[in-house]
């Protein structure tokens, strides 16, 4: 799994980059990522801007930087507080069951928002290294560690083979099925398909 | 194998739309793909014109179109071409050896490229649904069909049990790595990682 650890903690949903300083109630704090994540999907990540996010949650801009460094953290916060639950906390008691439940927890509606999310998102990390930055810190890493943590518990109860080689390549099967389904099948990744790529793919891959 | 089958013919090097109604030889065709592929990594989908393309390999818009319908067919096209050699072609008496030759044809300044390119499409194929659609025609589905042939001949060969549920995910599996590794990892894919992948997940998933 060395391919995958990595340095950042779990993820803690509310946690945020400039914490302590916000006097925002969880309410409102919900509100305002939904909000966030609405602009992007419609305009997409260029078009959005720290103004148009004041304005429609309601709240000054000098609010947001209080709390965030900027647009790259905002939108790699929001994304992660959509998240319904984090990946390490999954813990069914056996690794089919824990990749059922993280499919069970991006339904089909989830995925499509999911897949709108992506598209906006796709092109902007390429041309915003600042934004691959916050996602990779905020989002991306915390995950990996999440799903880490699952993995581990499988090789402790023995399901998998200790340092089996496909362990390191779990993320890249389960994202990639998530980014490669619309282009090679022009339709967003729904919960029957994860389910069955799961079973045929990714177990056998691991011995199971 | 149900779910990649396609209607389309195998891929032809120099197959295009509109054919027989063009008189370039092929070193100026070759010439067009690659000023084609050029522009499209240096200025996006969205900013190539047919006349920057014309200007480009000093040839008249109306030749274009002589030949091509439009833009997303051309792009296709000028893709296709850039392949060195097409999956179903692949015969190396082994599926471990096929996977390995199809890496090899993509050597890692190769891969870079493709990174570029995929980027420069990454977005355009969410916003000109013309553009997916000549590229599921002239791209993806002949590649979708040769793979198929490659994994039928090692199911003729008793590589892979007939009918082996990991069948119908070989392309997510294998596209999926392309597009994530820059996501998890923040660099391109390299030929290493992928013949790693292939040893560690593909082969393994297919029973292997």
């Amino acid at each position: 799994m060395a391919a995958v650890a990595r340095s950042v903690a779990p993820v803690k949903t509310g946690d945020a980059p400039r914490s302590g300083r916000s006097r925002m109630t969880p309410e409102r704090e919900a509100e305002l990522y939904s909000a966030v994540l609405d602009l992007l999907r419609k305009f997409g990540y260029e078009a959005l801007t720290m103004e148009a996010i004041a304005a429609r949650s309601r709240c000054s801009k000098a609010t947001l930087y209080r709390r965030w460094a900027g647009k790259p953290e905002l939108v790699a916060t929001a994304l992660r507080h959509q998240r319904p639950v984090a990946l390490g906390e999954i813990d069914t008691g056996s690794l089919r069951g824990d990749f059922q439940a993280i499919v069970a927890h991006m339904d089909e509606r989830h995925m499509e928002q999911d897949t709108a999310l992506l598209r906006a998102l796709s092109s902007a990390v390429h041309a915003y290294p600042d934004l691959l930055q916050a996602l990779r810190g905020l989002l991306i890493d915390p995950e990996l560690t999440g799903l880490e943590a699952v993995l581990a518990r499988a090789v402790e109860r023995g399901e998998i083979a200790s340092g089996a080689a496909a362990l390191a390549y779990v993320p890249h099967m389960l994202v990639g099925v998530l980014v490669a389904q619309p282009l090679l099948m022009g339709r967003p990744l729904d919960a029957t398909f994860a389910r069955r790529y799961v079973d045929a793919a990714v177990l056998p891959a691991l011995g199971i």
